[in-house]
């Protein structure tokens, strides 16, 4: 599961390890060339098999943004975690279209495999990170692929609370900052699910965090799942709806630790106030 | 001493705390809208009288870019020290040729009053931080204008070092990240200083850290300086000079830690990495 015409962009010394960008190209899932950052602690550059903690970002953003903004890679380095940032959706796919939206197309991948025209050639942002991304990195930097764990923002929320729903057994650990709990209830899902998915919802809720945990018959986190949610969010009432994936967590038997936050919106002033126990949580489980 | 015209633009809870960005407008030295950061510790929310520690941003940067990167909050919060970031030059000044160099005019303030026509009229960024701003906003949000520190990067870290020698007693404490230490002696300074400063080169020493650190007789920080440089710096052999700066504190008496770190370039990453160390620096003296 190599990692195809994998190239370093760039390398930066953080906190006693490298945090580094790379592009390469997904020969089987979006089939373009994608980039990624990765943050080896100092654990892993002196040989060590760490876990790998993957983050996904929000809408707009790029594999970039929580890398110079979340304050991640101190808490990494102390835990011994490599964190992997995958960008939020292909780029440059020459589809008409694809940058008209800043909620659909470009930087708002969703994290799923799209199955309608155009989008199904190259938006596969599932497929490419479950089949490809997180086990070629793995792979070609040594990191313990038994030890994986998953957070994200936002869209990215969505992104880890489904995946690690989807795919039982993959993911040890899972957390996320202001998730889209329930895509299928707002705006920015419907705008999505209905472009990616088509008109069809009966397929929509597979891709719905609050309904895949309602539909489990037992806690699939033992260890709990975390939360945290500004209460000043100007996203919060329209587009979020953690109370969505509360109200499934406790008909599922799901631990959950869902923090509100008052004064807290929903940027990276409020996701670096709290990473580190995010980091922490995935580091206990890991 | 009010700012005038003071409007907060965004407010944003960060560690207990919060970061806020304004826009005032400096009559008596700018004479053009202004903007900056600040960020309030929990303990200032609460009505303590903090300390306030200055941070300048390097080239190109503006008040945004360490509120975002530096990671600073996390470590000010639990200090208790508030943090101003001011911007890095006047803007929108409607000079010819303002924004025509990334190093020059818009964005490259250098810290400094220009002589020069036609930027002496704006660019006086060094009366503004010192007469203006930094008591401005410490009268605003009842900081304790005693216990000043300053800090900052690149261009950031000559202003710092520059403006704490020229205004001996006015900060408590001084710290810098990969600074210009001799202006007078690399492309960027000769750049500045040319046009800022004019052709007469015998002025050119009063803002240059390494020239004014030579000429004490005492040294002004007996608690002394700190310094990190990363040795993977691409400006470092050609615009930063630290030797020269080690030098002449040496030749002052001025104690003085310059740590140089392998693998650490001229980045946030980098800073970031040793941004608590600093903040411990300052809160030590204040």
């Amino acid at each position: 599961m190599a990692l195809e015409r994998l190239e370093l962009l760039s390398e930066h010394g953080c906190f006693g390890g490298v945090q580094r960008f790379y592009k390469h190209f997904s020969v089987d899932e979006i089939g373009l060339p994608m980039r990624f950052a990765l943050y080896l602690p100092p654990q892993a550059l002196a040989g060590q098999q760490v876990p790998l903690l993957t983050y996904l970002a929000g809408l707009t953003c790029t594999e970039e943004t929580a890398t110079m903004k979340a304050g991640a890679q101190r808490v990494a380095a102390a835990l011994g975690l490599a964190l992997l940032f995958p960008d939020t959706s292909p780029r440059s796919t020459g589809l008409d279209g694809e940058d008209h939206h800043w909620d659909f197309g470009v930087g708002a991948g969703f994290y799923l495999d799209a199955t309608e025209h155009p989008w199904a050639g190259h938006w596969r942002m599932e497929s490419y990170l479950i089949q490809e991304l997180i086990p070629g990195v793995a792979a070609e930097f040594g990191l313990d692929a038994q030890r994986l764990g998953i957070t994200g923002h936002s869209m990215g929320g969505h992104g880890a609370l489904t995946l690690a729903l989807r795919h039982p057994g993959l993911f040890r650990s899972v957390s996320a900052f202001a998730p889209i709990c329930a895509p299928t209830r707002c705006p920015w899902g419907h705008k999505a699910f209905l472009g990616y998915l088509g008109q069809d919802q009966s397929t929509w809720a597979a891709h719905d965090a609050s309904a895949l945990m309602a539909a489990q018959t037992a806690a699939p986190f033992p260890a709990g799942i975390l939360i945290d949610q500004g209460l000043a969010d100007k996203f919060l009432a329209e587009q979020l709806y953690p109370e969505a994936f509360e109200a499934a967590c406790a008909q599922a038997g799901q631990p959950l630790t869902l923090r509100r936050h008052a004064g807290y919106d929903h940027g990276y002033y409020f996701i670096s106030s709290f990473i580190e126990d995010h980091l922490r949580h995935h580091a206990q489980a890991l």
